[in-house]
C-alpha cells in the first residue's frame, strides 16, 4: 500500500518519508474540510489520528467528498473510524464525540493529546469559539496546530500555521470577530444556508495536509498563510508573525521562551532545490531580486537558484517546466 | 443533498447552479487524479458521466484516495461505478473499460461522446499516447476538453482548458515527447516506481473539476493553464494561445472557424466581482496596472476593481480578507 510512497524517499524527493508513520495527529472538526484530511493522513500512513468532532451526518453533507447516504443521522466520528479502519487497518484511531469549547471537553481534549503524544494538531472548525479553544489549548501545551477554513460562499479559503511563541498565534492577528468582541452568533445571517462545494473544500484539505507533511517530514517550504480564491485562481501568501503586543499573555511567554528562534521553515531552500521560484504576493511592493540564497525578507518575488544561469537557460528550464 | 450546492444561486455566487443538473461529462482515466473528479462532479449532480478506464485496482493505489482494500484485482470502472452510484443515484453512468489510444477503440469512444452529447471532456490520463488520441477526437468533434497531470515525482501537477480553435491544442504547443517524436517508452526510467501523494494528486481533481464548473455555469474566471508546485506552493498560470503554425491541420481548421474568437472566459470580470485581483505570474515582465476594466493582455498583475478605492480603503479591504 506505501510502494508509491516509500518512493519519495527512493527518489529522494524526502529525507525520509518513513518519518510520518511514526507521527500521531489530531483532526479537530469531521466536515468537508477535516474528514479528506483525515482520510488523506490515514492513507499516508500515520501512526495515530485523533477525531474529533460533535456532529451528525446530515443528507445537506453529500455535496462533499467523505460521507455516503448510508451514514445519514449517525455521528461523523463513528462513521470516520468505520471508514478509515477499513480503508487502513494500522492506523490507530482514537474518537471524540465532543465540543472542543467546552470548559470540561477541552480539559478532557487537553489530556488526549499529551496521553496520545500527538506532534500536530489540525483545526478543521467552522466557527471562531472552536478556533479561539484551540488556540487556547495549544497555547497551554505549546503544541503546533495548522488551522483551515473556507468562506460561507464555497469561493475562498485558507491555510495557517501556528507555532506557539514562534509564529502568530491565532490572537497576535484576530479575525474581526475576535476583535470586535461581538457574539458570533450575532453576525450569521439568519436564514441563509452556507454554500459549500466539494473541489474548494478538498483544495483546502489538500493543502493543509501538504503542509502538514512538509512540516513532519521536513521537506519544501511550509506556508505560513496560504489562501485561495477560487473565482480567480488566485493564491495570496502572507506571513503572519507573532505580535509582540498579543494579549494572550502565554503566547508573550511562550515568544520568550522562542526569543532565538528564526523562521526557518524553507527545507526546499536548505537542500537547494534546483530551480525553485519562491513566489509570495504582495499587493503593494512587488519585486523581482537577482541572486541571493538566502531569502531576506518574505513577501516578495524571489529568484534564488538562477543565479548562475543565463536567461536563455532559464527560459529552457522553465519552458521544460511547463510541459511536465 | 444539493442544498449547499442551490445555495450558490441563491447567494448570487454563480448565475444559475442548476446549469449543471443538465451537463454530460467524460472522465478519461480513472487514477488518483479522475477517480477523485468523477466523484465530486458526481456529488455536484451532473445529469451523466461518461467514465473510461482500462486498468485494475492495485494495492499501490491505495494511497491516494477513492479506492479501498476490497477492490483491488477488479476494474477501476466497474469499482467506481459501484462507488459513484451508491453516493449519487440520479447521475446516469457510462462505463467503457477500453484504452482510447487504439485505433478501433478511439472511433467507439468518439461515437459514445456524440450519442451521450457529451459537454466536456476531462483527461486524467498518464500517458502522452493517450493525451495525443483524446487532442485528435476532441479536435475532430470539436469537443472542448481539459487535461489534468501530476509529476512522476508528485511535487507537481496542472491543469489545461483546450477549446478547440480557439486556445491552444495538445500540438499547439507540444511538451518535449511529442516535439521529439521520441517513443514514451525510451524515457520512462525502468525500475523506478513513481512515487504519488494523495494531497498533490486531490489538488489537480479540485482545479480540474473547479475549472469545469466555472466553464459550464459561467462564474469566476476560467484558468487556461494553471500550474502546482508542491515544495513552495507556487502557482504559475500561463495563457496557451492557439499556435497559428500548429502542425495539426484539424486544429489550423478550427482556428479559421473560430478566427473572429476572442478570449472571453473572465466571468468574474464580467459580473464585476467585488475586490478581484487576478494574478498571473510572468516571470520576465511583472507589473501592476492601475484601473481599467478590461484585461488588455493576461500574464501580468492586474487589479481591476480597485480604482474608485483609496489606499486605506484597500487596506482595510485585503485586512478583512484575511480574517475571513
Amino acid at each position: 500500500m506505501y510502494s508509491r510512497l516509500d518512493a519519495l524517499s527512493q527518489m529522494g524527493v524526502v529525507p525520509e518519508w518513513t518519518v510520518i508513520y511514526k507521527k500521531s495527529l489530531a483532526v479537530v472538526g469531521l466536515g468537508g474540510v477535516g474528514s479528506v484530511a483525515a482520510e488523506m493522513l490515514v492513507r499516508c500512513g500515520v501512526r495515530k489520528l485523533v477525531l474529533v468532532d460533535l456532529d451528525r451526518v446530515e443528507l445537506a453533507n453529500l455535496n462533499r467528498l467523505f460521507y455516503r447516504p448510508e451514514h445519514v443521522g449517525r455521528t461523523k466520528v463513528d462513521v470516520a473510524v468505520e471508514i478509515l479502519s477499513r480503508i487502513n487497518p494500522d492506523v490507530e484511531l482514537i474518537p471524540f464525540s465532543i465540543d472542543v469549547s467546552g470548559v470540561y471537553e477541552s480539559d478532557v481534549f487537553s489530556k488526549a493529546l499529551l496521553d496520545h503524544q500527538v506532534d500536530l494538531l489540525l483545526a478543521c472548525v467552522d466557527n471562531y469559539t472552536a478556533r479561539m479553544s484551540l488556540n487556547a489549548i495549544a497555547l497551554e501545551l505549546d503544541l503546533p496546530w495548522m488551522e483551515a477554513g473556507v468562506s460561507e460562499n464555497a469561493m475562498s479559503g485558507h491555510i495557517q500555521t501556528l507555532l506557539p511563541g514562534r509564529t502568530a498565534c491565532f490572537m497576535c492577528c484576530p479575525p474581526v470577530i475576535v476583535e470586535s468582541e461581538e457574539l458570533e452568533s450575532t453576525i450569521l445571517r439568519p436564514g441563509v444556508c452556507a454554500a459549500s462545494l466539494p473541489t474548494t473544500m478538498c483544495v483546502i484539505s489538500s493543502f493543509l495536509v501538504q503542509n502538514a507533511l512538509k512540516y513532519l517530514i521536513k521537506f519544501g517550504q511550509v506556508s505560513m498563510h496560504l489562501g485561495y480564491n477560487a473565482l480567480l485562481d488566485f493564491f495570496p501568501k502572507t506571513p503572519l508573525r507573532r505580535n509582540p503586543s498579543c494579549s494572550n499573555e502565554r503566547c508573550k511567554t511562550l515568544q520568550q521562551k522562542y526569543s532565538e528562534w528564526v523562521e526557518d521553515n524553507d527545507f526546499a531552500e536548505r537542500k537547494q532545490v534546483q530551480l525553485s521560484v519562491e513566489t509570495s504576493i504582495n499587493p503593494w511592493n512587488i519585486q523581482v531580486l537577482d541572486g541571493g540564497t538566502q531569502f531576506e525578507e518574505k513577501g516578495i518575488i524571489t529568484e534564488s537558484t538562477f543565479q548562475d544561469l543565463s536567461l536563455s537557460d532559464l527560459k529552457n528550464k522553465l519552458s521544460a517546466l511547463k510541459r511536465r
